[in-house]
């Protein structure tokens, strides 16, 4: 059975109680338990993990080597300037799924750049709590199947 | 039953044929074929469009109105130069989802800006046809549920 | 009899319903008719045109060469990117009149800028459906005299 | 009976000797007679004022305050830099137009951008003597009415 | 015999007529004679198209997969900005030769950069018509040999 | 006869060893005498000169001075940043196709911009070894004949 | 007993009329009074001063040489572009506070850079009338000790 | 009584040390020593921490919640880059006044811009360990009253 | 007998109390005496003029006309912003000797850019009071001589 | 004996196994050991330390103070954003030297920058693991000498 | 007596000659005539050189060292990239007053700039022949005397 | 035995001379005697080089195909604007290793950036003349191992 790492960045342990008009009412901890019951019904095992510490999230992403097929990542204000987390990705050559609640694009100029997309697979922005689970979705299909449409 | 309008901007209709190390060996036609079957898993009307017009997509987006409760288009090219379109959307006010084939962020600068995205509900950006088929189980949670989590 | 053509660019057709809140509740065909009565009442002919499709402006601003002697356009978002519509404008050596219904100066910055405006005679900007009226009279001012105050 | 003040900045004294060939032959004198003799046609009173201070033409903005409904104003060179200005025109809360005798953005860079367009009601550019009239006719429909088109 | 597709973008249907002190007084007719001509001598077949629509153009290099070995193209004010035709070019992987009258870099800022150009093989700029006869001649040096000096 | 002198800028000494895959592997020697070649056919004198030093190649273009009617030069790495040379042909008052062996626009960031093109007559790049012929042509197009198309 | 001069840039006469959602209701009378209060708590003498005239601040930072010890400065628009005031500043070299009552950095761009912040002594920005207070709090300890923390 | 946490940011814990004559020679623990005796003459609770990690300042503004009604921060070299520490300010809706020791704008150009600024109530620049102490009555005022001047 | 006016900006009244390092020890009045000296020897009359004030400037260049046949400016700080002085410039048409004390290019960035030197004659900047008097010769040929070597 | 301390930054524990066409297959428990070694050649004490985390090496850079005399600092990723880090270095006051394993300056545009270089003695680039060797020869010469050739 | 050397550079050799709209009808020979003229009525002895050899010209520079006190240069085109010219005039340390012809600040964009000036005494720009005239005055001051006003 | 050739670019020459607090006492003769000494320390044959024109510097890195094995240059101040030179190095295809004395990155903003970098092996900053030694050890690595750790 393929694993998927599902890594949350810095204040997304907020999440429901942080900006609601951004973020929506969900809890991290709700999102959660929902990855890993959509993942039982993808066919893919499901962990999860969230830190405030850009180097705590690089030392995640290294132990996902030969653990992990996949990585999906939210990595909040870190996708803006945190070059370590991308090099992180690259060194581990594990494929990424880069994931955002609400649609940066919307927002402050400095958040319509991301230094994780370049190196990630694809990125899915602006769905609230949808954006994880249909980052799952691409994950698993990821983990299972080369073969792309 | 809500109705999803899908539309592919200039030169898709030649998927499958242009560059398939960048956009696979998928043509469009079965990319249409499998989004109406996936429509009809997920209990939502699909219809399809593509045009290399400018002009023509803004006219199928005009069209939408009262027909379709969301919009999913890929604009290609058009997403990063084509303010028109990205009016017509704001114009008819219909939650749309931009979708791409391939991770615009691995390639050229110039494709690195969308003028849509600022305007569309999300974004879904690098998974190959997977990009049409996440994209419309994101536009079917938007036409049957305005809950965002 | 002086002729003037006021062309109207893309989601022009949808004004009165599009955004109301920027662009008022009058509708095309109502600002069509009061130029036509407001023609006649400073002694010029007055045609109108509306389309979405960049080629089609070009061609109907070619189509004014030793028909129309003065041309009103409110260029939409093609005003921001369309150097082929600029082109048209210089091709023919018609005065032209460059209008805005809102105060582009007071949205996103990409609207500050128009490529039009260094090649019509003059602009006018950020009155609503008064734009085209004030801009009918500084056309018909230009149609019948050359001597500039 | 509504007030209307026409201000008009830098080197606009000098209107009819300066630079003829880009801001024509007409005196400010002669401006200023023909405005006051429009607004008694359109049934509004007007004033104006020149200086070349931009501490005279704040004090100016400031002593409008109950006393006009509608400024139409020509800042000349200070359009580019006097955010001072700017503030003056949203301290008071007067609806403003800006009006320009050149084409300016057929000229220098720098006179492309106006710090004052976006707190202005709208801008009339590149029409002589005639700038000021429309914008008086302009400043007339706001002082009258608040229906906008 | 080599078939050679010789497209030509917005306005320059009026060629000859257009700013002649920019662009000559040739029309784009007696040019698409010359071609005809030169290509005989060149032993290449030689066909022709004008359109200002970008969709048309679109489509044209769209249809000349398996028809013609090369394209030459004067892409007009789209040059500056069509990343669609650009797209295009790319998708039906046609070696192209971009062709300009003028000397762009004598003239706007904007005109000094060119989309086309990178995906281009070649580029001939500033010869007025000559450039259109310099093109083909490279262009037939492309169809009938791969030897590059 | 008109005579036409060719200029080799810094390290084109070395074509057909240097970087074959950019710039192909005819040596300059036999560009030189293929274009004396051609010059014959077209009727005009050939003279080449190449040198590594932008000095020297200043002094080369006044030298030219009565003696050559049009200079066809290629000036290598210079083009992005010898304001010298540029001044050294507007000095001159000869007329000058400036050639590239590569397409620049397909390189370097820094190699799309030529300091030379906006002083040229017309520009030739990427059709290696035929750039220096189709810049002869052009050459002598403009040697033997004032009318352009 | 050492003296501090206080001094207002343009539109400060407005305080408490002028946008009171951004400067409050505060009358610059009323603060100018606090300001005479403080000081003689602090054992400072306070002078204040308002113009909209950038000269005229210039001739009051030079008729402040021999007679105050610290500038409070709150140069309202000038901020962002007098350099004759922040020139004043440094010719008669007396240690200024800069103080702005909203927070600058949460408006539009161009309020984010100060040319006088540089030659100031330091910076209080958004704490309403508590700016000018606040200022004159470290105004006191600068006219009073040179000790630093 | 209201509680106020006061944080500093990294190398902060080697003031007196570093660079004395930008920091000067008081040490971290004499200013928060200062601020707690200050604060009970204010008549709030003063607690402070430091961190030269990013992740446990974003930790401690998180953990502030329900336990302080106004933070003071000197987030130190993070002003400039930490959008994490941006965010955690936002996410826990408590206001935030920013002090810098030093006159930023005096040093290297990085240093002139904060991303924090835009999310704090206000910023205090340049006065030393004074910064610390203004920076205290600021949020004293704001921590016991919402009346703003 | 000709006549030139000498026109001295903001600050400059302090000359030789201010920044002495930068701009020396001589007053202003020892430079006027010194102008008056120079102008009789070079057989012109010479005016002199000091303001702080960017109106109290524009009316004294717009005073000159026909009273003065060259102008010598030391725009100050006014250099860097005063469009409203340089359209006074060119508004009355006497040629103007642009100079500065101390060599504006070794200093702030901001300080190396003139918006009065392209309407300048010509600049003389860095020769301390020596500027003025070279810019006095330079205005005396003007004056004297249209000759230019 | 004088003590170096080598500190190596974000995702160098994976050398040898990260990215080997860009970084070499050598571990950096290799380059530690060969370190020591070279130390003891060289006669300085060699420690070596390496963190993912920012916060911890900056607080190893503070901890470096009275116990080494220079460092080497690999700072990876976060060269090119830690100002924390930089002001670490300048705070502490011990002379060190960047090294760079691949050469930065072909990678991405990114990597051209070190907010680092500025505050080192000086940068070695490129050349592998024998970047770090030429490192530490750089380092025990300024350890052992302050003689500079 | 003191001894000022006067270098010229790329194509000033071409003076009178080249462009005399822009430089005038005077010959370099002329002009080197004229400064030793000047030169002995000023107690100077004066040298002249020319090269279109940037490495002369820093050969040039070398020489100069204990032979001349003052350097007068035209470095023309070499003016705006030269950083080798620029070194040269710091390397050896002689005062050096750099002049052009025509106003530089009224052509190019890319002539307004000039990496020289800040490494030059002062700069005379734009009175034609007599701006090397001035800048033998200027010299001359500098090689007597050290007072400056 | 392997053979290094060691180039120094325009005013090395004058090494110890030329403001030494920035370049240190030591000749470029004395580095030149110690690259020959430690290179036979080293096992490698050490030419030297030096001029200060940008062709000769071209030159003499085409001289070295064949007879050197490795290149070290000090390019100076062409190392920000000789793309001539960058040329020449890939066109010989010799490792090459780039030295700078002085840390480039703390002076001016202009010496950040190296076009000789991209294309060097790497890159050794700051040393001084031990920049040179470093550089030869370097170079001596690269000469007689192709193993890089």
């Amino acid at each position: 059975m393929k694993s998927i790492l599902v890594i949350s960045g810095p204040n997304l342990n907020l999440l429901g109680l942080r900006e609601p008009e951004i973020y929506g009412h969900t809890t991290l901890q709700t999102i959660h338990d929902e990855l890993v019951r959509l993942g039982s019904e993808l066919g893919v095992h499901v962990e999860t993990f969230q830190s405030n510490h850009e180097g705590a999230i690089i030392d995640a992403i290294h132990a996902a080597r030969g653990r992990h097929q996949v990585i999906v990542i939210n990595p909040g204000a870190y996708s803006h300037y945190s070059i370590a987390i991308r090099d992180a990705i690259t060194s581990v050559d594990i494929p990424t799924v880069e994931v955002h609640l609400s649609n940066v694009h919307k927002r402050e100029e400095f958040r319509h750049h991301s230094v994780i997309a370049p190196v990630a697979a694809g990125t899915i922005v602006g769905f609230g709590a949808d954006s994880f689970y249909l980052g799952l979705r691409a994950a698993a299909r990821l983990a299972t199947s080369q073969d792309k449409g």
